[in-house]
């Protein structure tokens, strides 16, 4: 491929870098949200990330870190975490030090910290006095920096070195998204997005994108392809007007070739959502071996209720048979794990809830309960609707959790072909 | 606070960086697991983490990071990602050129790979030697390298570089979580782990920690302080007998002050599961605002279905009513969240089950839907017992996605509790 990669930056954006820290990130007893949150927003503000680094809440390696970024001469550099009031909280330290600029109390620093010391006081029960001795030092910022408000207890702060713009943000990521926004609005008004198209296909691998991505003029495109939970992605992004007559070319030659079910960047999720709306249908589940993931999954939507109604999670099998009405006689002919469960499942809630289009999910998860007919990874998804019921028999490879999760997502793509939406 | 934080590393121990490679996890498309992954796994293996840094796709940047790697003479490098077989994939080439040594055709790599190919394409029908071509690259490893045998199709490589270990490993995590164990047991023979203590905190915020920790000498323990979710965990780590000493006077003085529900690491599933498992007890659940998330994190577990017999997702009141026999008047006159439709839910489905326990969930998960008597993060829980049934008014703050996770970790605390087990 001659392409440029999607690392390759388009001349003359400016860079960015992240620093996040915190020994809960680093040892993995946290799963890092802030991350991906602060970089999708860095470049969709028209930004090149050059790195994302995860620190320990030990003073002198931030301070190599800044300084390490300030010499790179990025344009912007975020520090978040480490902006508490216990003994592993350095950041503020860190970046006063890196930047040649000593800790200054800074009086609207204060009168924010101290507002906020005095609501918990008050909510808590607790003398607000005997917090500030804690919570001062979170009122000392960097000389010449600009007090960034809080959204929980800790300020952030903004300050210029040399060509670099460091914007220091607490690490809870409430606070974190609360604050990001607007510091983001402010430092990326110079900046230009680049143009993205977003293509989702399913029921392929990786490897069957590289020789249709060979056959369509690329040159000026970045093209990354991502392969999650079977579904590959492939990001085109431009900035001028041969990208995007070149973004058409690979779309079309992708839709062509390969199962796309969504050229506009509209997830899975998206379609099926809408799908239902359109035709003002409601939608069951009746869920085995997932135990409430694909109604976890399609709640998580705002508005769901709109659609969904809800659903039966037969764990056991007694709850298949007297709830959801299984006859006894396909359980013990099939077993719990068979087509033909899965339809009198996906049938049961439908008619149970009086919904227009049911799913239904029986397999077996792993790690044991598997056998030589019935192997680990096997799974039976079905979906009653208007015209009538199918099961799809899956074959998935993976842990427990990946079995459960991609049989979600199987579930919903079978859904999305009932109602009539892509390939 | 005069303790060590948890990051300034005990002297002696061996160094460990990892640098992550691909533009989908710096920009957010993808969640990484693997970071986590591996430095739990070299702290484990008694290694000080010195940062974890993703990288864009992007040769030079990569070249750049591994040299800076070798300059601080860390013991073990993790370099993962990028070793597929599209133009974005250039790891193994920048680990070359980073190090000096070229890349060379490696024989053990491709008949390795070769017998990845024929098998996938035996699996899809396709023809080997139309693949071999793309494949060829990764048979090409730098200079003195060792070949990790692939999971899926890419090799690693282990490569030592003046006093540090480089290993190599591919993106995919469920390749790269197969590979990594022996690789680790190899290099991390020598180290020695130190001794771990987890505390779990319920129902207090962070600053509470903070004077009971004052009070207590633990000048010998790495003590980190980390929430998530609405749980404190308290980590204490030694290396000698006196860090042993300090950290049972720690825990004790944290569960004579503090609601510590967990001093032995067991988290809050693992405690509810071994509770009914003791009582040879079951559980369902009835959800409303959660949607499944209930049911899906208690089959989360291996083995659950020895005690969770199911449940109903009654987001619709219709279900609520037809299904778990709400009655009709408890719902017009209290509306869905309510302490009372909690009550009936959770009593509802224990019935329709033939369950010993039952957990409900009812509330407003927002954005929208609130109002000032029932405003958004306004969830009831119920549990109903063997001794009746009880039920929690939570004020959760956060959006929509945090306060149905809150609401879930709510709910198993309820059990726990109604379990007899901690405060």
């Amino acid at each position: 491929l001659t392409a440029p990669g999607a690392g390759s930056p388009v001349r003359g954006r400016p860079h960015a870098m992240v620093l996040l820290t915190g020994d809960e990130l680093l040892q993995g007893r946290v799963r890092d949200t802030n991350g991906p949150f602060l970089t999708a927003g860095l470049i969709h503000g028209g930004y090149v990330v050059e790195s994302l680094q995860v620190l320990p809440d030990d003073r002198s390696r931030i301070v190599a870190a800044v300084r390490a970024a300030l010499a790179r001469e990025v344009r912007v550099l975020v520090v978040s975490g480490g902006l508490g009031t216990t003994h592993d909280d350095v950041t503020m330290a860190a970046v006063a030090e890196a930047t040649g600029r000593p800790l200054e109390y800074n009086e609207s620093a204060w009168q924010l910290v101290k507002a906020r010391i005095d609501e918990i006081a008050r909510r808590r029960e607790l003398q607000a006095a005997d917090l500030y001795e804690q919570a001062a030092r979170q009122a000392y910022l960097p000389q010449g920096a600009r007090c960034l408000p809080p959204a929980g207890v800790a300020p952030g702060a903004v300050l210029d070195a040399a060509v670099t713009t460091i914007i220091v943000l607490p690490g809870p990521p409430r606070e974190l998204e609360a604050m990001w926004p607007p510091v983001l609005a402010e430092v990326s008004g110079e900046t230009a997005a680049p143009s993205v198209q977003l293509l989702r296909l399913w029921g392929v691998g990786e490897m069957a994108v590289v020789p249709v991505l060979e056959e369509a003029p690329h040159d000026a495109l970045d093209v990354g392809v991502t392969a999650a939970d079977g579904e590959i992605v492939v990001r085109l992004a431009w900035h001028d007007a041969v990208g995007a007559t070149q973004a058409g070319g690979v779309a079309a030659a992708l839709a062509a070739a390969l199962p796309v079910f969504s050229n506009d960047g509209r997830t899975l999720d998206e379609l099926v959502a809408e799908g239902l709306l359109e035709r003002c249908a409601t939608l069951a589940v009746a869920e085995s071996c997932t135990g409430g993931l694909l109604g976890g999954r399609v709640t998580a939507r705002a508005g769901s209720s709109d659609y969904f109604l809800g659903g039966v999670l037969s764990y056991a099998n007694d709850v298949k048979e007297n709830v959801l009405g299984v006859p006894a006689a396909l359980l013990a002919r099939y077993g719990a794990v068979s087509e033909q469960v899965a339809a009198a499942m996906a049938e049961g809630v439908k008619r149970l809830l009086g919904a227009d289009f049911a799913l239904s999910v029986t397999g077996v998860a792993g790690p044991s309960g598997g056998s030589a007919e019935k192997p680990v990874g096997l799974v039976f998804i079905g979906c009653a609707s208007p015209d009538g019921v199918v099961v799809k028999e899956h074959r998935l490879v993976g842990d427990r959790d990946s079995v459960r999760h991609q049989a979600v997502t199987a579930a919903l793509h079978l859904l999305r072909r009932s109602l009539g939406i892509g390939p």
